[in-house]
């Protein structure tokens, strides 16, 4: 009876950016002070925490709806199911549609509906529409797709996660080297074996002090007259805040599943900084109070950069086509899907095979 | 066993905008020529088609947010529960926050994240997220909220419909007169009697052809070196579209609900345009072969125009709470509340007192 993952589908954007490009940016601190390091030493130290080399920025032609419609028909394909049947298309972003050098967001109409159009689907009793929920709106897409079905109201559901954030980073911002474009998409359908699919899931929004941990600021440089704004994080409070909270949602999922600890074979969790993930994964297994496996989190983020709501889903296609080295998802397996962001908000679904 | 509203609220923008505020304007056709009428014409034929005398503005000082928060600190009392004891907050909107005298849409954290933190609820479980559902959003969150209590994932939810429109017009169109701003909230919760709360619920999404018919896009005046864009709209298309698919959504939520058409005491419609709402409302009765029952459609959209999301929620408190002369709603009373809109999304829900 629980919802079953049947296709997935990605596009990753042609352009590569690599650190080396960044060598000649014009870094601010966030005080808009300039940085007494070399850019050369900047990009070494940024290297070493996040893991990142280089990253996708999307085609300029392209809009974000396009590399998720590209994504979507990949998935609907792999799912080999008729679009025209699918209930419920939910899209996860936070910028919309951001046309390249442009600095507005359309959502108008929903981008939902944009990829709907693109797939040329008829059937009007397909629900289209956007939810907006920090780097973890994929995941919560795909829990609320999954709700949908136990409700009765849909059947088999399109859940995208894409994002354009290159389009909205501060070039005057050492951040700005952390984020990228992508876009995944999967099909959820109602399954019927109740050992396989979305064995459990768990989310929560932290927005007492929390909710401006990632917010849309000003440029680090002082550029008089110009107001534009970008994506803006304060990293250090991030870091402890997802270290303090990501595994005990981790923790809630697992209880919920009834899994023990030891069916799990893989953790895809949210992409932001290599080192940030791997002190969630340490955090977690040390509250169980058993040994890190080897190769439990699977990881793009050293070429694919963090690209919000795509990272998650992309990881998760590029594993079942056996497209990343060293890593595979076997039949009976279980996984936990988790993700930090925005808001902010946690979340974490344990998956089984 | 049906969800419940147990509390609405509504927050109207202080600032009144007559339409004789717009005589000094500078309009131009889609077409970016000049109109021949003068805007006194222009202005009687716009109040005619639309019944549109004035609307409101949202005060410089406040975003979208704020309103919302406003609205729904007065559901909350409304429905007298504690804060904390809300599972979800699903907020509708299109534009996100949009600064007075700024072009940047801001959804970072969401709009649901801002209101938790201006509410003050610390629970983390309280999950908060936006829905892009056009116009419609309010309502297509209250189908969302009542799914989740169905499938036993909330009990309580916080449901916003607030929207500032008239931050993202083009002065340059005739059709920037419509939009206004609004906020509107209720509190929908887990119900115990199956005479009561929400019987059915109808949404579909028409994209295929009609994905833009709603769109963002440039000005109506040429001004070279500006691609700054705006809320745009085919209202001829729109017109035909809604006249013929709301009342078939409509029929399909009372045919679900299982009411007689005569149990239905007011339909609460997104207040678009008042001729389109009167020409929907009466191919409804068509359909079902009788006479269109006297003051059916209580309206709003004289005093407060096109307010988007926050229509419905808006209309709903005005009547709930008396403030809307000539109209009521008793208790075993049933309403239809439907919705059309960007997407382009329809929907309908049947709801009992």
């Amino acid at each position: 009876m629980n919802s079953i993952i049947t296709g997935t589908g990605t596009y990753i954007p042609k352009i590569v950016k690599k650190n080396s490009d960044f060598l000649n940016e014009e870094f601010y601190s966030e005080k808009k002070a300039t940085i007494p390091s070399s850019n050369e030493v900047i990009i070494e130290k940024f290297k070493a925490i996040t893991g990142i080399e280089e990253r996708r920025y999307l085609e300029p032609e392209l809009q974000n709806s396009d590399a998720a419609a590209i994504a979507s028909k990949i998935a609907i394909e792999d799912a080999n199911i008729d679009p025209e049947e699918i209930d419920q298309i939910i899209f996860g972003h936070n910028f919309g549609d951001i046309r390249f050098n442009d600095t507005q967001s359309d959502m108008l109409p929903s981008l939902a509906s944009r990829v709907k159009h693109l797939l040329r689907i008829k059937n009007p009793n397909c629900v289209a529409y956007d939810v907006i929920f920090g780097c973890p709106g994929w995941v919560q897409g795909l829990i609320q797709a999954d709700n949908f079905i136990k409700a009765g109201v849909a059947k088999k559901c399109l859940v995208i996660g894409a994002e354009t954030l290159a389009r909205i980073v501060d070039p005057h911002d050492r951040d700005s080297m952390i984020y990228s474009d992508g876009a995944g998409a999967c099909i959820l359908e109602k399954g019927h074996d109740k050992n396989k699919g979305i064995l459990s899931h768990a989310a929560q929004s932290f927005t007492y002090d929390e909710a401006n941990y990632l917010f849309f600021g000003e440029s680090n440089k002082i550029i008089p007259n110009i107001n534009t704004r970008y994506i803006k994080m304060y990293g250090r409070k991030i870091y402890e805040f997802a270290l303090n909270n990501v595994p005990n949602a981790m923790k809630t999922a697992l209880d919920k599943s009834g899994l023990p600890i030891e069916k799990i074979k893989k953790i895809l969790i949210h992409q932001a900084n290599e080192k940030m993930d791997e002190a969630i994964i340490n955090r977690f297994y040390k509250m169980l109070d058993i040994e890190v496996p080897k190769d439990i989190m699977p990881m793009s983020i050293q070429k694919l950069g963090n690209s919000s709501v795509a990272t998650v889903p992309t990881l998760l296609d590029l594993i079942l086509k056996n497209n990343l080295e060293g890593h595979h998802i076997s039949k009976g397996d279980a996984i936990i899907l988790a993700s930090v962001g925005a808001g902010m908000n946690i979340n974490a679904i344990v998956y089984q095979f």
